[in-house]
C-alpha cells in the first residue's frame, strides 16, 4: 500500500485500478436520458430523409421568377398543395406553383420555396415581388446528417439534445453502459440521522446525504445504508452488504489516525487490497482506498474523511472520475484560468482545493475565496461556484496571480 | 394579443402573466433534492453546537508548551480519553493531555490539540517539540453558523451542499415550493413515434424527448401526451387533458402559418386569452403564447415551432425563466462576454441564438459557431458548449468582436 501520495499519483491509481467498464445493455431510447452510449450511433438514414420545404409558402420553379420586380410581380398558378407528412405525386411545370407547408414534400419540378409572408394572392394566383434563388427554402436530403454517419460517439452523455439525435436517426432502443450502484455509509458514534435528537456530543449525519445528492446529480445510483456506529460488528454487516449489492463504496468517516477508526482494520478483514491511504491534498487528506474481490469483479471502496467539505471535494476530485471510467463516460474535466484578488497562505507540496466565487470583468475571469475554509464550514463551499486549484508546486499565492479555477 | 414582439417584450409578457407561485408543501429532507426552499432557513442550533477537536491528537493546555523546543521537548502526561460522541467531564491541569480525536469535546482547561502526527510518546506521556498556540485545532461553538442565522435563502435550489446544511441545522421536514407539472404534445400528421416505422415523408418525433428532457434536466416533472395529428379532434382532446393534469403545457409545431396549423384555433375554441405570436428571434420566431384558466389558477401554454433548434432554444430563453418564477426559483441566467473567431452575417431587429464553442485562451474566452445554423439542423446544437446571444440593436458581426455567451 502507498501512503502520503500526491493527488495525480492517487487518481492513477484509482483509475487503473479498474480495468473494466461495466457490462452493457439495451434500454428503450425513451428511457435512456443521462445513459452512457456502449456505441458509435450511426444514422438509419438520411436526414432530413426527403427534400422538404423549411417555410409555410409555395413551391416554385426558381427560373419563372427571374424578372420579378417590385413594379412588375410574376404570377404563378396554385395548382394543389402538399400537407406535410403526406406523400404526393404532383408536379409543376412553367408558371405553377403548389402550397406547402414546413416539412412538405416537394412537386416535381420546383426548386424553390418562397415564404408565404412575401407573396400577395389574386384569385388561385400569387404575386411574386422578386427573383427567388434556386434552392430557396429547401431542406435537402441528408442535409444534416448523412445515412451511416456517426452522430453520438461511444461514451457520450445522453443528454437531451444527444437524445433528440438518437430518435432522429431512427433509433427505438440503444446499447447504454450499465450504471454504476453507489452505495453510502457514515460512520462515527457522534452522528445522528435525520428525524433524531441532536444531543450535547452528537453532530447530525450530512455526509449520507450530500454524497447520495452528488451521486444523483452526475446521473449515477445512490444506495444509501444509514450509519454505523464505531464498532466492528455493525461496520462489517453494513459492509457486507453494500459489497453485495453494488459496484463502488463510500464510506464516509473513520479513516484518519484516531484510535476509534475501525473502517480500515474492518475492511482488511474482508481481505481487500489496500492501494493507498492518504492524499497530499487539503481538505481531504485521510482518504483509504482499497480493491475487494466479487467473484472476479473488482469493487472500489473508497474510505473518505468525514468532514463535509473533505467528503464534497473528494468526490468531485478522486471519486467522479472513477465512476466515469466504470460508466464509460468521455468527460474531461474542463479548468479556465481565473485573477486571485486576494493573497493565499500555501504549503508546498499539498494540492489546495478552495472554494471561491469567480466572476468575469473586462473578459477576463477574477476570482475569490468564499471566506473561512475549514474542511467542516459547509458555508464555504455553498457560497461557492467553483473550485479554486493549487498545485503541489505552488507556494503562497500572491493577490493577481492566475490560478486554475473548476466551475461546480 | 401582441404581434412580432422583441425577445425581451415577450419574456416580460411570459413573467408577468403569472403573478403566484405555486403552493408549498412539506417535504423530509432526504426527499427534498433539487427542489426550491419556500423558507429562509434558519439554524436550529450553533455549528458546530459544542468546542470540539479538528483533528485526532491530544488536547493541552497552549501555556504549557511555551518553551518546547526541537532539541527540548516538553512533556505532558495522558490522563485520559474522549472518543467522537461521547459527553466527558474529564478535567487537565498544567503537565497534563487528553486523547481526542476528530470531533471530540474538549476537557475542561484545554485551549488546544496538537495533532497526533506532531508528538512522541514516551510511557504514558507525549513529547511536544514546538510552541502550540492558543485555539490551534479547535472548532468553537458556532464558528460556522450560529444558531437563528439564516443558512439557505428562500428561492435556492436544494443542491447536495444546501441539502447537507439544510439537515446540519436540524430539520427534518423542509418547506419547499410544489414543482410545476409540464405537459408536452407534440403536434403534426409527419410525426411518427418511438417504435414506429419512418416512411417517405415522415419524421421521428423527437420534439416530446427533447423537451421532456431539458424539463428534468432543469429538475421540473415532464408529462408526455404523444403526437395529436393535425386534426382539431385529437388535438382537442389530448389538450384537455392536460390542461386538466398540468401546471404549465408546452406543444411543439403547428404554430406557424401554415393552413394546418391547428394549434391556434384550438386553443381560441377553448378560450384561451392570447398573449402574443411570433417573437423577433431566430431561430424560434413562431411562438404562440397563451392562459388558459382553470379554477382560477393561470395555465400558461406555449406553441413551440417544430423544429429541433427553435424547440430547444424557446425553452432554454424563454419557458425556463417562467418554470423558475412559478417554482419561486431565485436563479439567474449568467452571460459571458467571449471574442467571435469568424464574422457573422445578421439581421438588425432580430435577436440571434446561435451554437457556438467556447474556449479560453490567455484568460479570454473565444467562440465560434458550430457551423451550419439552420434550426431543423440538430447536430449544431450537440456540438455546442454554448449559446452566442445578438441582440436585436447588433449588425452584422465581424471577427475579432465581443459577443454575449452562455453555456449550455
Amino acid at each position: 500500500m502507498k501512503q502520503n501520495v500526491e493527488f495525480k499519483t492517487a487518481l492513477n491509481l484509482i483509475l487503473n485500478s479498474v480495468n473494466k467498464k461495466l457490462r452493457t445493455e439495451f434500454r428503450n431510447v425513451k428511457e435512456s436520458l443521462w445513459y452512457t452510449c456502449a456505441v458509435n450511433v450511426k444514422s438509419k438514414y438520411d436526414i432530413p430523409n426527403y427534400d422538404n420545404s423549411a417555410m409555410d409558402g409555395f413551391a416554385i420553379r426558381s427560373t419563372d421568377t427571374q424578372n420579378a420586380k417590385i413594379d412588375n410581380p410574376i404570377k404563378l398558378k396554385i395548382v394543389g398543395e402538399i400537407k406535410a407528412g403526406k406523400v404526393s405525386r404532383l408536379k409543376i411545370s412553367s408558371g405553377e406553383c403548389v402550397s406547402v407547408m414546413t416539412g412538405s414534400c416537394l412537386p416535381q419540378g420546383a426548386d424553390a420555396v418562397i415564404e408565404k409572408e412575401a407573396v400577395e394572392y389574386e384569385d388561385n394566383k400569387i404575386k411574386i415581388f422578386s427573383k427567388v434563388k434556386p434552392n430557396k427554402n429547401i431542406r435537402f436530403c441528408g442535409e444534416d446528417v448523412k445515412k451511416n454517419e456517426v452522430v453520438v460517439e461511444k461514451g457520450t452523455l445522453i443528454t437531451p439534445s444527444a437524445l433528440g439525435m438518437i430518435i432522429s436517426c431512427g433509433y427505438d432502443k440503444i446499447k447504454v453502459y450499465r450504471k454504476p450502484k453507489i452505495g453510502i455509509i457514515a460512520t462515527g458514534d457522534e452522528l445522528v440521522d435525520v428525524g433524531e435528537k441532536v444531543t450535547y456530543g452528537k453532530v447530525r449525519n450530512v455526509n449520507s446525504y450530500t454524497l447520495s445528492g452528488l451521486v444523483e446529480k452526475y446521473h449515477f445510483k445512490a444506495y444509501n445504508y444509514g450509519i454505523a456506529k464505531d464498532e466492528v460488528k455493525q461496520l462489517k454487516s453494513k459492509l457486507t452488504k453494500a459489497l453485495a449489492e453494488c459496484d463502488v463504496i463510500l464510506i464516509s468517516g473513520g479513516v484518519s489516525k484516531g484510535e476509534y477508526d475501525l473502517v480500515k482494520p474492518v475492511l482488511l478483514q474482508l481481505e481487500v487490497k489496500p492501494i493507498f491511504w492518504q492524499v497530499k491534498q487539503r481538505p481531504g487528506k485521510p482518504v483509504f482506498y482499497c480493491i475487494y474481490y466479487r467473484n472476479g469483479q473488482k469493487i472500489p471502496i473508497f474510505g473518505v474523511p468525514g468532514n463535509v467539505v473533505s467528503n464534497y471535494i473528494v468526490f468531485e476530485m478522486l471519486i467522479k472520475p472513477l465512476l466515469y471510467k466504470l460508466e464509460g463516460r468521455n468527460e474531461q474535466e474542463q479548468y479556465f484560468d481565473a485573477i486571485i484578488e486576494e493573497p493565499v497562505e500555501k504549503k508546498l507540496g499539498l494540492r489546495y482545493f478552495l472554494r471561491g466565487v469567480v466572476v468575469q470583468k473586462n473578459g477576463k475571469f477574477y476570482v475569490r475565496t468564499t471566506g473561512p475554509q475549514g474542511s467542516g464550514i459547509l458555508m464555504s463551499l455553498l457560497r461557492a461556484n467553483c473550485l479554486i486549484v493549487l498545485d503541489e508546486r505552488q507556494k503562497n499565492v500572491k493577490k493577481g496571480d492566475t490560478v486554475k479555477i473548476k466551475f461546480i
